[in-house]
């Protein structure tokens, strides 16, 4: 029991909220759509429309990547994943969770002999170039990751990687220093693996890139940076099993999905902020944004219907977001939910010396540690927002491991194909990308696309 | 001219956006009311209300910052600031896009010799306890920024380093190793200062945090890391002579503001998404969103009426973000804007290599740069998201420089007082978070302060 992930709702409830939040009535009458929504999501399991349920099982995969991982973090100083969106935002998630912090300024001994680990997931010049002078050629790894192999920001960086790789090393040599995940048959990453010999791993054909970081795209660098992958699917298959129930009130991921659902349709909550209370999490409330944002905001529903719909996630860190945005949360429109990670058990503490015992305003400190001041100022927080009207919940993690990491990922994206029933929209495809990336092409002149008029109107208006 | 930031509002406009955005029309009636606003700024600017209008030309604090710097820069090889929310969110603003990417982790050579500079802006042990164990005390300076000397989170780390400096070092040496910014006369931290001997650099009385960056607050960290100060206050500077004018169509943060606001209050969009298209300015879009949301999000407007008032600023990155927030901000409602930041002339680029010339899907990227291919990026998004009706406007730098970072900083500065007018509200108080600090005193058991009874309700809601 005390291993589970708890999510506490209290005060997303009318009765908490000065009548604001949710009617428990409502949860009630929700709870018999629920379970037409998790009949459906179990049909579209069992057709193998949602290849994400079955990563924590895949026991053939995991060996794999544990042998590479055990033979590569041996013979590598460094680890680099060229990837973006979904080929980065699980990673940074897991490395910041589970690594100990600023784990690339660290000295062989720091990391216990783990390589360290860049994820270059922006094209940003003055990021990319001084990080590829610093890395020795020679004992840094590249892991490109592109399901389809076109992506335009990994291959680009791919290309001035192999480069490199081939001007410092011999021809033979280059390719060790390179690892692709990618679709398992299809695509250039594909054909380009088997021309040159590069070794890769698959990214299944059925598992979109926000819902891959239980796949080799995720486990891959984490378990070469040390971290205990199979832990990470033991919490995420526990966390499955835990929600395949059609009692949404036993379900996390259930619940956490029809309680923001409510907040948005029928209380005027678009805004759903996650606010980690721990510099550890913070990531994981940017990898949920990609999640979120990108499988509920759409254009049409499941029937075709324009609908321009989707709630807009934002990430925030307890307790350094309340000197920022804790006064809107407080006394802005009544437009958010706000949903704190927390952890009940912080290995690591600091305690806070008894000094300065005659100053009124510091001798309160004095003898507590900070994992107390952080854990009261997160729940003061709760308490004035909902004191205020301020619909709010906590997802509790048991500690910061793999396995709890490997729940709360799962409960998230299991919420997320909830959501997905209830928002009516398909919450796997993300076709509002397409245009932007046409109109690049057309600018970088790739053959058979036009270059765009990028139309500002007759006369641009500038301020200048 | 062409060291000047620029606007471009084309694409916020309804002519471009199908018809979604705003007419010229309005803005054409709105900058009758903009020559009132500038007016009452200008009135309060005069009567001292608005500090840090004044803070570009503070010669004589400056050359203060300016020897403490020279002096400390020499003497230690790491700087660590202990501070939170305007204490801290303008240096990491700074540090990201002034220093070199990765700056901790370069050496003594790499960072010309400057020292490294940590910003610990949160109370979690988990960070705090490894870096302290981490730091040599002895080669260490603190720079502890509270202008109350209040903030628990600030004074708690502050406690924890003193002592530790005081085993490292003799009683007499310990103090050299801090140094206070707080307000020059009153205070917990004033007081210390003065009973301790340990030096201090001023906050002004009438300049409040998120508002702090151009004093000592943002400045001494600033210059001992090696950025130039001067420089950036000359841009400073020079965005304040620009915005000297109640002329709206000349002035950037006129325009901006008023923008946003008849963004917002006539066309739906409560959410105001700032998107750098460097990594470099990332945390500028970090910083504004403190200044914006604390500033603008009240729940009284001036004449004391309960208005629940405010838009949510939201952070974003490109190219990374197109892979995970453009697909909602392209189908999702239209309740956002987006302000794109684009540098003119990125000054370092990288050559993408003339390789696979015959693979279709890769060979227009080989020749061209990454510079390139994240310009493109930025500009098919741009005039995507207004193909589909989404407003979206352009702030472009002529370099990543201090004299650019000034101009921007005290832009949007500038803008937020504008639209502090244009909401009706007040942008200088933080009414909304007392509450929380109060109960967090509680629960830490301070003198003077009760136990609270943190409210969930007759029988907490918990799925477990």
């Amino acid at each position: 029991m005390s291993d589970r992930i708890t999510l506490d709702y209290s005060r997303m409830l009318a009765s908490v909220t000065d009548g604001r939040g949710i009617p428990e009535s409502r949860l009630d009458a929700l709870a018999g759509r629920f379970r037409d929504a998790h009949g459906d999501v179990e049909r579209r399991r069992t057709a193998g429309e949602l290849g994400f349920f079955a990563l924590p099982y895949e026991q053939k995969v995991v060996e794999q990547i544990r042998s590479f991982a055990d033979g590569l973090g041996q013979a590598y100083d460094t680890i680099v994943v060229l990837g973006i969106g979904g080929s980065a935002l699980g990673t940074i998630a897991l490395q910041n969770a589970l690594l100990k912090p600023h784990w690339n300024e660290l000295d062989g001994e720091g990391r216990d002999y783990f390589p360290r680990l860049y994820i270059l997931d922006n094209v940003d010049p003055s990021t990319v170039g001084p990080l590829l002078d610093r890395l020795d050629p020679r004992t840094t790894l590249y892991n490109v990751i592109s399901k389809s192999g076109t992506t335009a920001e990994t291959m680009a960086q791919f290309m001035i990687v192999r480069e490199r790789l081939r001007a410092a090393l011999d021809d033979d040599h280059y390719r060790s220093h390179l690892i692709f995940t990618t679709d398992p048959e299809r695509g250039v990453l594909r054909r380009l693996a088997d021309q040159e010999g590069i070794a890769t791993l698959p990214v299944p054909a059925d598992v979109g890139g926000r819902f891959s970081v239980l796949s080799a795209v995720g486990l891959l660098p984490a378990a070469i940076a040390g971290i205990d992958i199979e832990a990470l699917l033991a919490g995420a298959a526990a966390m499955d099993e835990r929600c395949r129930t059609d009692d949404m009130f036993a379900s996390p991921a259930g619940m956490f999905a029809a309680l923001q659902h409510l907040a948005h349709t029928e209380h005027g909550a678009p805004t759903h902020v996650m606010m980690a209370y721990t510099d550890r999490l913070y990531s994981v409330a940017d990898w949920f944004r990609q999640l979120w944002a990108e499988s509920l905001g759409k254009q049409h529903d499941r029937a075709g219907a324009e609908v321009f719909r989707g709630p807009t996630p934002v990430k925030a860190l307890g307790a350094t977001d309340q000197h920022s945005q804790v006064q809107l949360y407080m006394e802005g429109p009544f437009d958010k939910t706000i949903t704190f990670l927390a952890v009940r058990d912080t290995a690591l503490d600091v305690a806070i010396p008894e000094v300065y015992g005659d100053v009124d305003e510091l001798s309160y400190l004095g003898g507590r540690t900070l994992g107390e001041l952080l854990d009261a100022e997160r729940q003061a927080t709760a308490a004035a927002l909902a004191s205020r009207g301020r619909m709010n919940m906590t997802i509790e993690l048991p500690r910061i491991d793999a396995h709890a990491l490997g729940q709360l990922i799962m409960m998230l994206q299991i919420a997320t194909v909830y959501a997905g029933v209830f928002y009516d929209v398909d919450p796997l495809d993300q076709p509002g990308v397409e245009l932007g990336k046409q109109l690049t092409y057309g600018l970088m002149g790739r053959k058979g696309f036009e270059a765009p008029r990028l139309d500002e109107g007759d006369v641009p208006r500038v301020v200048k």
